[in-house]
């Protein structure tokens, strides 16, 4: 396999059925990613070594989920120069999201994290795949072939039910 | 000034004020932008120009600003193959800015925009530029760079508060 | 078929189970409608061409569901002279259907949304019925008359209660 | 002046500095209304009698403004088979107008509200100009030039950022 | 059966399963009541009948449930002279039971409605029974003792725990 | 003057402007009061022997006004067996009233708190006239009499606004 | 068995089975605790005494689960010297946890309380042991071992998930 | 000045006029503390420093204040042993507190942090101090000292209201 272009991390492997998708889209892709858990509060110092360490590896974007209290994004984001994606992941015991989604976004001026939706690992998948092709042609042309292929999957739908 | 690589858009003029950190940022960094109002609701078609436009005319990143039903990031999103970063603006009668927020961040599976703080301009510009950064070694060595001058400036905050 | 004189789009068919509700309701007061999917994220050209050409068909209300971070309705109000009824819909992943209901009922000036209760699709059909109504007269008797069957209704339940 | 088409009432004469845009809105289009206040808590009595008699006095859309715990607006469509605007108004010791939007939102199945967004008044005024225009060419061609006004407007405004 | 003291009614049949907790309350201290169904948006007629005679009957308190855009409790006591005491209750399609809590609680000034917990209608039963206590030694009496009563529950719950 | 059926009791000094109100409203109704300070987590001992001495004084309903995690309606309403009436005061700090009004609402079961809106000091006296009124007809006249004028104020304004 | 250092109460059984994970954790830790019922609201005597005595009895820390409108955290705090861990606690008819997170954290200046995640109670039980641990070695190296025990599970989990 | 006991940190000078308060307060117990700047996300580094090893430097508790995403009471609360209080800051763009509320409240299992109040720092200092008088005698007299002269103050403010 090739050198990942994008890291995947999450929290905790409670965060992998959700984190999973990320992965997937990025597999239809063809783009070279690795996945692993890193836990802000658990293994800080790996925290520290893998979010230093990023760019010189070769990552492009990191995708980063947790719940709750959820520091692993923003964290992550200000040891990197790489552009985070953070994914606010429903944990058990979160108060219906609130939790994460605040504390991935309400980020302070100079860390940004580039939140996505509630559980929303697809996203973050194609988010990080919009990036790549920003300067990487053939990434941006996949990128139009899937909102083609998105809306032709409405259009189908659509015949369906107006079929009925 | 060399071709834009970076669109920042607004859905008013009113979101001027906030939005100008953006722009700001960038300007620090010498990276070409360019800074116009593109209203979801009240210009739909010059929208649509701009979206579907927007990576033949080279840029790179769209900086898309918006405040209470915010349309214009996720629309934005929904027709150009660029990574979209949403800013949520408290505009006047907003219910506290959870309207903006939940209205960009919210996005459905396939369409992400990555969203920032409420208010959050100026860290629009500096994901902009990180995004930019992950291609591109000079960009990314200011992004360093400026990491640096965040951590210097709290130092020198540390020091005057510890002489106290 | 009459000309349908309300139109019922949605952006998924995930939305079906909860819009369908409109559709039944019209049926009972033989109010002519069409129903159809329309995604502002997938298909944004075709929510264009269909909410400017709305009120030429004949149209008289369009009925909009989406749910999340819900643009439809306010992107078609945007396009389309005809008043626009806008159905929160409780989507997967969404919070508690606060993110539907944001992005729908906090529209900017000029451009109104006139939004029922969360997955009250049942009520955007009513609603629809009634704005007909206010200049046809057949239909309005008929809201009187459906007005007279909810209280007779409750009239039942009463004797039923009041008898045990 | 000509028959009231639209009525606009409010629960209180604190509303009025909120609930006027709806009456400025309907002036500049040249459509007769009235307006005064119904107290759905204080004159009970006349609140019936007011939405007894709306449709057979000629109204064809009723605007109902409140704050707080907002009855006004359901209660009048619950009495009225015209449809009914409900304006959530941000009264003092409103909880952010959370109180007023969800209960003039949330309203059971078989009475609809189409509420608009907080001290949304102006927006209320051009949906029931909306629901006019719906069955009356002439004024739905104003609101088809309305829409053009707003695009203007905005253009003239991107001309003035551009040119700086 | 005694004349009623306290009048128990609700919007819709549907409160029922919540509701009747009032009425078993007020049946173990014996105190005499009516339990009905008063619908604001589907009976305002009846409500209205009900509000207004409701002291002249002999009643000395009222307690209404309803849910989402909760408008039977504020209504009833803009009519009687009552003390009324509301009960939100979590219906379907309501959200998190905020629709019905700030409808019921946050009445304008000179309506004031006894708002207790979400789903709370034991404890509207034994607020009726305080408030006739409050002029009637012997109910006082019985809530005296009623108060021992939970002592004594939870004490043997103690016993339980800690003789584990 | 005579002995207070009323114990107008705050958390705090700060509470004051807010909680007169209530007493203002019984003074215009010449129903004897008392108003003092008892603090729940600084004079604990003090707002037991308040509480369960305040029937035997006859005293027949406690108002009870505080914010924040406002703790003193519910435990005063645990000791006592009076109808307890809170006031959920907007303290600074509040989280905009959310947590006074939580705390002193969602008593558990066996423990009511007939909660009132946020800075609802009048509507608490009126609800604490209503109490005695529902046995003491002179007052529940002036209950009546108080509703006549409420909605004659409301008629002068009618008159006001109509006539310009 | 030792004296008792930790006093883990709640305000019913039913917060058992959350609030057991506190005394598993002091189990773990060889660290000796009492663990009973003492409700705020039921046993207010009893409360009391519990709480002027604790500190006399040799307890260190005092742990308060409860649920709702969740007072037992805060008084218990205001009547004694030791410092009191609130676990806000996810109980039936409970607005998603946020009474009793608000009605525990949001202490009036003077009475604090250590509030831990809703139903947190194992993080109750570290707190509390960290707590002993700032002045007992032996504690505080168990501490410092279980951070080590935290880390080696999320690497046996890495190892795991990057071996698949 | 003796070896600090408590550790004050914040993540912003901005921080200062809200944290203040709790070094006001230690300075009335005569409690040795040490009060810096240490940002989590300006200054990762140095918050590694300084959380691993404040215990060996003599810290028994530390306070730690953000606001926003506030990630630096549940960061250093992963690196030291010791108990760590959060103090959640109301900043500029925080969406009324919720953000730094939830991200330092909802910490995952394993790693508690002591929330108080929001902008309640005075409270943070006296939990550090009824934390270290829990097993230092005279620092825990100071506290019962402490809630006497809150009563006291309480007392005083009782004289002179009832006396006027």
């Amino acid at each position: 396999m090739s050198t990942p272009r994008v890291g995947i991390i999450m929290g905790s492997d409670s965060d992998l059925p959700v984190m999973q998708a990320a992965a997937d889209f990025l597999d239809t892709q063809d783009i070279a990613y690795e996945l692993t858990i890193v836990s802000a509060h658990r293994t800080p110092e790996r925290m520290i070594d893998y979010a230093n360490s990023a760019h010189e590896r070769g990552l492009q974007v990191i995708i980063a989920g947790a719940g709750g209290a959820a520091h692993l994004p923003g964290m992550v984001a200000s040891l990197t120069p790489l552009p985070v994606i953070g994914v606010p992941v429903l944990s058990r015991n979160s108060i219906d999201g609130w939790d994460s989604i605040l504390s991935i976004l309400q980020m302070p001026s100079g860390i940004p994290v580039a939140t996505v939706a509630l559980d929303g690992a697809k996203n973050a998948g194609i988010l990080a795949a919009r990036i790549l092709g920003s300067s990487d042609k053939a990434i941006q042309d996949k990128m139009i072939a899937y909102k083609t292929e998105l809306r032709e999957k409405v259009e189908e739908k659509i015949r369906k039910i107006e079929s009925q």
